[in-house]
């Protein structure tokens, strides 16, 4: 059965964020435009608008499929399980892609408040929700204590670590990075 | 005693480092000129390349002259009272304007291979250094453990806690916040 013609495929849109994020890499937000976007993917301005809204929500939208998994996805049965997945679907080849991607985006965030609510809205919110609810469920299984000052502060840990690996070693995190980070400063921290 | 012409007050040194920050927040690194520090200071260009190099090395000296106080500098007798004494040496205000000023470096940063190596042997490596011989010593009263595997990470957990907290609640780094991550992370990855 063929798609309506108003729906989009899995694999167009999948072309289309690829599209977006070559473009982004190529030129930075600022020069990218909704115009080359379209050239680019040999669409209507119209379908990109009416697909994905504005330009900052075009370009979140593209940054989140780069994303192996999603955390609010991962749900072991133990905190230390659900970590391994999480540095297990890490994929190295991709953060340090995303490094460059992110780098390129600090400037723009600053200036732009419609790409800083959509970055906010589309990415950091719901990863750090998903974060929350994997904490919660080991609180409840008793595997971290209820009042372990150390829960306020695992998404700066974890944002920490992909930020300040690149300026302190200037080489984007790995795998191996991430397991030893989370080995000795966040179980260690959570009490677990 | 007249100073010699050749040198240069601590005072004159200052009021040019603020000139420099001044500058650097109106319009940002790529658009800051040797002529317009000199022009604003009232200093001959020859000055300013004669007492501090390059425009890269004056912008890193300039910064290192806000922080309140150099972590070598700091030994108490325990680890406690060094954390201590670097969180109440922190200032508000100066952490909220640093902050700002960073994140408009960040993108120059990417762009000028000088500035990232004025910044990193002026500023971050001094500081990671001082951090270093703190938790060496730590080590040898016995506070942590010699094979702690958090050790290694201190830098990446302090540095992460500094850009963490303006991307995730969009408010820049205080005194409180910094006493609650050390106190919540930092002490127990360490095991302190």
């Amino acid at each position: 059965m063929a798609a309506r013609r108003s729906r989009i495929t899995p694999e167009r849109q999948a072309e289309l964020h690829e599209a977006v994020l070559d473009l982004l890499r190529d030129v930075g937000y600022e020069a990218l435009t909704m115009d080359a976007v379209a050239a680019r993917t040999k669409s209507s301005k119209a379908t990109l608008y009416r697909q994905w809204g504005s330009k900052p929500e075009l370009v979140a939208k593209a940054l989140r499929c780069t994303q192996p998994v999603s955390l609010r996805e991962i749900d072991t049965g133990t905190l230390r399980g659900d970590f391994a997945r999480m540095v297990e679907h890490s994929d190295d080849a991709q953060m340090a892609k995303d490094t460059a991607l992110m780098r390129g985006l600090a400037h723009a965030v600053h200036e732009s408040p419609e790409l800083h609510k959509a970055l906010r809205d589309l990415l950091v919110d719901p990863e750090i929700n998903g974060l929350q609810t994997m904490l919660r469920r080991a609180v409840d299984r008793g595997e971290i204590r209820p009042d372990c000052p150390a829960l306020d502060f695992v998404p700066h840990m974890l944002i920490g670590a992909f930020i300040a690996l690149p300026l302190i070693e200037d080489r984007p995190v790995d795998r191996a990075f991430l397991g030893d980070f989370v080995d000795a400063v966040v179980f260690p921290a959570l009490g677990v």
